[in-house]
Formats: structure tokens, C-alpha cells, sequence
């Protein structure tokens, strides 16, 4: 793509209310744009980025054996009242009336309707385990919007949903999310705390929140800095692999302020392994057992041919909402870097372009063309801009990689430079062959 | 996947009020589940169709150069009221209260939304032309929905918007687009026949609609069967070849019954080359120039520095309503078979299965892993169920291979069946190959 094409308005008009680093970011580097209180439209810059989260959620999901399905966002009012959520949930549900006077609303979570789906369409303990997803829009009502698409009214989400016999089999399912989750969020190059939670809404008795670790987080966090130690490779998926794992993850101190007693922390982590920082929240997971599979007559036929209420759990990842998390924990000094793994583009290339000299575009238009064989999504910068101001705007928009043509290009050697650090010349060659690894 | 673990609740049950072949069939195959009036959740096979058709779309979308980026399903009154469509729209656009009281509704199209991004994010003629599209929900509250996902409520829909300088420059966008559903729709396998059409609420003077050729069609076509002869390939992505490819297609008779005369036919027609069928409208693409930029004022900056408003128009198929066009395209005598290009999976082992012999089964496993290896998406049939209830249910499901593991296998060769011809006995490479190619 060339960036003179990109539909990337770039802008220094920042509203009063871009109180956030990862708010004012995507501003300025036109990843969103605001359509109303809370409410964004993604363009292709953000777009990009949340396409990769959303792919690489996808994957690990399939990788553990969700199946992906996909729930409409219009739900009826009836299964709430089956679930008796439908009065409890205020405010935040966006009610609707159709034109016949049904009552409708945007669904701000799925729990009711996967059980509507499920009832009917699995009698038998023979079909379980099953492990369904979906990534879907959703919508709360917040009476304050902000930070961006960090707190906003329609939100992007990965929910799954788990369906076991027993509460045995259904820890097992759990077991399975959890490392999913800890497998996300590490391939999105970030770090990732599990961390035992209140249910809150959803209900249940076992619930992990996973908090990436971001000074403008919102939640204080206290935790053992072993944690970090932990390494997913040496588990496997299987279930008493997975149990260990969970043992080990969860038997390392970490507390949101929620949970947090200065006792407990002092008594269980050593002084200097103490962390006392802030974090976001970007994953929630719950088993609740049969709470809606109950007063929903959600039944299955067990091995002896008694019926019996299925065993749920839910499992929420707010893809649209790790962009802005994403940029919260790697934004710095007014350095954006993305993470390799969901940067917008590979890398960027920075011909110098003077009026009478169009030598540089040249041969950047060259590369180009080079790196696009390789499949390498690469932008060129062709805008007639000095080179300090590009550097500038690149340094916000975060590509990773960069190949500056000027002065210093030299036959087939470029300078290549990674954000934050030294550039280097470089042939074609080593550079290609450094993006592709 | 192992069909015992996939989600697909079969059905032989169907509610009275599903009379079309497409909605029986979705249905049946568990690809769809209703979970209110004429709004549907898509179950893993309905889902999988979908996302294929998707990515095609997509693909053939980037071709011409357009970005893909994603706006809000909710919106605003206030851009309606701009434009002055607020009232027009009458009772489908779903019309919403947020809970400050403030008018929403739930986007049935996207022409004010598009124009309110772009007015605030480009000035000048020097960044134009533009193509920008998404992919998203959309919602009509029919008053009522039927035919399954071809009339129903909430649809999911790609929505394109072509911005220019001037009427003639935007007619060579409309060209693009043009030829991108063209290559669309002959890539979903579906024969499709541009014909001019009305523009209805959505405004301008030139229109096509995209129609397919269905027996359960909603509306009557007149066409020359020449219309067919005109291959795609002779034409290139430039904008004289294009022109000539509107010319050439638009050239040729071809119309629905709001612009059928007999008089007219019968004089463009000769006898043999009239065809006289039904069909379904799968897109349809407008042009517009200034109706929303005008009372929006989305102005641009031109050459001499005056201000002009920009020239529009919009470009839409629907991608949930083309999972059922599909198959009333191509479902017949109780034999489904999806075009290889969306098929929910490349192919289908079936071995015959008896308690007392688990060996086909096995050697159906083994093919299986070795055509995973290949990436090869197969879809293994593990029930133990006799052999012609397997062919009957696979006749619906409609993956165009099977292969085929019973008695006429022998050593590495296997019976391989293309769904609606005789069947083969091959070796396991030449298997591989075919399903390659």
C-alpha cells in the first residue's frame, strides 16, 4: 500500500476527552474514528490491527477445539426472563421495541442464547464435550463512555462456551480456555496475569480475570513477580498437563485490589519479588456450573439415561478492546511499536523525495514491488514530506521495521532500522530475509 | 473434524412456515438455527459457508483497490436527519432509545455514516478516488421475514462507497465494482446477469442489480441467452477495458419484470436466444453523485482550490443472503453440491462402519491424517450408522468428494466419488492430486 492511497487521516486535533495514551494514538493515527459517545468506526489502519488479534484468538481457540459459530446480535427478551436476567441487568442493556412491540435487546453477553442453541440441539452425554465460540459485536449502554475503545458502548468480543456432564468433565474444558488464554495473549506479545476473580454478572464459584501489566491500567495489581517464570512450553494439551499448569499459574500470589490484603501479600511473596503495579483487564473466565442450564431446562440424557443439566462455562476476550490495551502496554516516549504479530504492516519504507530528485521514490518503489513477492504487506511512504516529519508520524503509527532510502543507501544496501533501536545498512537480501523470520 | 464432534444437529424436523428449498435445507443440516422472528444464529457448517463467501468478497474487493475498514452497527439519527432520510425510511430501520434518551437506530445501510467519516477525513481531490467498504451487520425489521437468511432481519452484508471529483471520473469506479461482482459471483460459482435497475430509497440515476438464475427466485427475468457468452477474461483491470465491459454486458438484453415489455424483447431478442426464467438479486450498485455529499456537505477541495461536493455512489452484496442463493442455485432432486470454492469442507471420508469391524475405520483415520498433512479440509464420518443413511444425509450436506471406504477399497485404493457422477476406484495419490487441483 502506498500511504499517499491509504485512507489514514492523520490528525493533531485531539478532543478534550483523549485522556489515554491508546485514545489519542488511534486518533491521531486515524485507526478510529468516533461516530457517537462510545461508538467508533474502525478504518483500515485499526481495522488491520484488530483483524490479526481477532485471527490469532481464533486460531488458539481452534487449536484447543472450540468450533466457531457465530450468534446474531439482536436477541429476544424471552430467554432472559427464562435465565431471570432480564430485570436484573439494568440499565447497561439496550432495550429495544420492534416494530410488532417485542421486546428486543443488543446482546451485552450470550450466555442465555447458547443455551437457547444448545437445548435443542444436543440431547445426549455421548455429544460432549463441546466447546463453542464466537467473536461478535456486542453492546453495553455505559452512562460514561471513555478511554477510547478501552470502555465503549459497542465492543468487539471473542465469547466461547463450554458444555460438559460433570463438574469434573467441565473443569477439564476450563483447564483448556485457561491455556488457550495464556497462549493468546503471549503470541500478542503481551504479558498476561491469571488471577482469581469475582463473578460478578455471569455467577459461578471459579473465575480467572487475565490482566496485561500497563501503568494507565485501572485495576491495581499485587503480585508475585515469579510469575513471570512460568513457561506455557513445558505443558502440553492434555488433561493432567493442563491441570498442573493451572495449579502452578494460580498457586503464584496475584490480586487485584479487589482481593488485595497487605497480610496475605507480605506473607506469601518475598520482599523483593513483590510487584505493585496497574493493569488492564482483557480476558474473564467463569464456570458457573448448571446457572442457566437450570432454569432454562437445558437437559442432557447421562450415561444410565437420567436427565441432568448440563455443565457451563463462559469465556470472554475483548478483542476490540486489546488494540487499545495493546497500545496502552507498548506506547512509550511517543514511540509506538507494535508487536510483530499484529503490526498493520510488516515494515515501512522511507524514500527521502525532494521536487527535483525523484531518484529515492525510485528505487523504494522498486523495493516495493521486491518485498510484495515475498508476501511482505509493506507500506511505502510516497507523501512529499521531509524526512524528519516522517519519522515522526512513523514513530506513531508503530511499524516495526523501516527501510530509510536516503543519503546513506548505497547500490542494493538500504538502512534498515527497528523501532527503538540502531539502524543498520543492510542488503536487500538481509533484510528480506530478517522480515521473514 | 470428526463428524461425532462437529456441531451440526441434524434435523428431519422443519417448522410449516419454511417452504423454500434453501431454508429446508439450512435447517436440516443444523447450518442455521432461528433464534427469533426472521434473526438466526449460524451453527459451525452455516458459518464456515458463510465465512468463505466472505473472503472472496473480500478478496475480489481488495483486487480493485478498495480498503476494508469497519463501522458501528449503531448509529446516530442525527446523520439520518442530515440527509434527510431520517423520516423516509419508514418502519424497517429499527429505531432505538439509548437509555439518555438520545434517538439510535441500527444501521440498515451506511451511505450517511460513510459520508460522515469521509467529510471530516479528506479535503482535497489530490486524495481521490477513494474505495472503502466493510463488512458488517445490518438490520431490517420486516414486517415479515421468510425464505430463512434470504428475507430475514439481521443480515450480514459488504457495503462499498466510491468518492470522486467528478461524475465522470466516479463512472470509471462504478466500472471497478461492476467488474469485481462480475469475478465475485463467477468465483462463488453462480451464474449472474447485470440488468439495470430502479434505485429505490437509496437515490441517483444509474443502478444495476447482480441477479442469479433460481427457479424459486422472487422476480421474473427476460434476458438473451448471448449474455452468457461474454467471458470476463477478455477484460483488464483499466479503465477503457472496463468501460467496454460495461458497454458489452449492459449491451445485451436483460431485465427484471419492473422493466419487462414484450414489445421491447421481442424486437432485442430473436426467438431462440430468449430466456424467459426467474432469479435472485445477490447485489446491486448505484450511483448517487452528490445526494448525501450535498445536504451533508462533504465538500472537496478541487484543482483551482474551489470547494465541490464529492461524488458517490454505493456497492452492495449481500453475504448471508448469498449462503441461501447458493443453494437454491444448485440444490436438486435432494442432492446438494456446493461449489468447491465454499464448500464447508474440500471432501468427505465414509467408511462402513459394523461393531464387530472397526478396520475401515481405521484406515479411514489414516487418510484422514495424511490429508490434514496436505491441508486438505476433511470432514471424516465416524457415526455408526449404515451406508445409505450416510449417502443420504451427505447428499444434503453437499461436499462435492467422498471418499468412500467399504468393500471396494482394496490395499491403497479407494472408491472417490464426485457427488452426482459414478464413482472411482483410485489410489490414495491420485486422491490427493484431484483435491488438489
Amino acid at each position: 500500500m502506498y500511504l499517499s492511497k491509504l485512507f489514514i487521516p492523520i490528525t493533531k486535533d485531539l478532543p478534550t476527552d483523549a485522556k489515554i495514551k491508546s485514545h489519542q494514538l488511534m486518533l491521531r493515527t486515524g485507526m478510529i474514528k468516533q461516530s457517537s459517545a462510545g461508538i467508533y468506526s474502525w478504518l483500515p489502519l485499526g481495522f488491520k490491527v484488530m483483524k490479526k488479534i481477532e485471527q490469532i484468538v481464533r486460531e488458539e481457540q481452534n487449536f484447543i477445539g472450540a468450533q466457531e459459530m457465530l450468534m446474531p446480535t439482536i436477541q429476544s427478551s424471552e430467554i432472559w426472563k427464562e435465565s431471570g436476567r432480564y430485570d436484573d441487568y439494568g440499565e447497561e442493556m439496550l432495550r429495544i421495541k420492534d416494530r410488532q412491540g417485542r421486546e428486543m435487546l443488543y446482546g451485552p453477553t450470550n450466555e442465555e442464547l447458547i443455551t437457547d442453541v444448545f437445548r435443542s440441539s444436543i440431547k445426549s452425554y455421548k455429544s460432549l464435550p463441546q466447546l463453542l465460540y464466537h467473536i461478535q459485536w456486542k453492546f453495553r449502554d455505559e452512562i460514561r463512555p471513555r478511554f477510547g475503545v478501552m470502555r465503549c458502548k459497542e465492543f468487539y468480543m471473542k465469547d466461547a462456551y463450554s458444555f460438559d456432564l460433570t463438574d469434573e468433565e467441565a473443569k477439564k474444558s476450563y483447564n483448556k480456555m485457561f491455556y488457550s488464554y495464556l497462549k493468546t495473549f503471549h503470541r500478542l506479545g503481551l504479558k498476561a496475569i491469571p488471577m482469581a476473580a469475582d463473578t460478578g454478572p455471569i455467577g459461578g464459584d471459579l473465575s480467572h480475570e487475565f490482566v496485561i501489566l500497563a501503568e494507565t491500567g485501572e485495576s491495581h495489581i499485587y503480585a508475585d513477580k515469579k510469575i513471570f517464570e512460568l513457561d506455557l512450553k513445558h505443558y502440553q494439551l492434555n488433561d493432567t498437563s493442563l491441570q498442573k499448569m493451572r495449579e502452578d499459574f494460580t498457586g503464584i500470589y496475584a490480586v487485584t485490589d479487589e482481593k488485595y490484603e497487605k497480610k496475605e501479600f507480605d506473607k506469601n511473596v518475598k520482599k523483593e519479588n513483590q510487584m505493585i503495579t496497574k493493569g488492564i483487564e482483557v480476558g474473564h473466565i467463569f464456570y458457573f456450573s448448571d446457572k442457566y442450564s437450570k432454569p432454562m431446562n437445558c437437559l442432557i440424557d447421562d450415561k444410565d439415561g437420567k436427565k441432568t443439566s448440563v455443565k457451563m462455562g463462559s469465556y470472554g476476550i475483548g478483542v476490540s478492546r486489546l488494540v487499545g490495551a495493546t497500545i496502552e502496554a507498548n506506547y512509550n516516549n511517543n514511540v509506538m511499536v507494535w508487536p510483530k504479530s499484529i503490526s498493520p504492516f510488516d515494515v515501512t519504507i522511507l524514500p527521502s523525495i525532494s521536487k527535483n530528485n525523484k531518484e529515492n521514490l525510485e528505487k523504494a518503489e522498486k523495493i516495493y514491488k521486491e518485498l510484495k513477492k515475498q508476501n511482505i504487506d509493506v507500506l511505502l511512504d510516497d507523501v512529499d514530506e521531509n524526512m524528519s516529519n516522517k519519522f515522526k508520524k512513523h514513530d506513531l503509527i508503530g511499524i516495526p521495521y523501516q527501510i530509510i532510502i536516503g543519503s546513506k543507501s548505497e547500490g542494493d544496501s538500504f538502512e534498515f532500522k527497528e523501532l527503538n533501536s540502531k539502524s543498520e545498512i543492510l542488503s536487500l537480501d538481509k533484510i528480506k530475509s530478517k522480515l521473514k523470520t
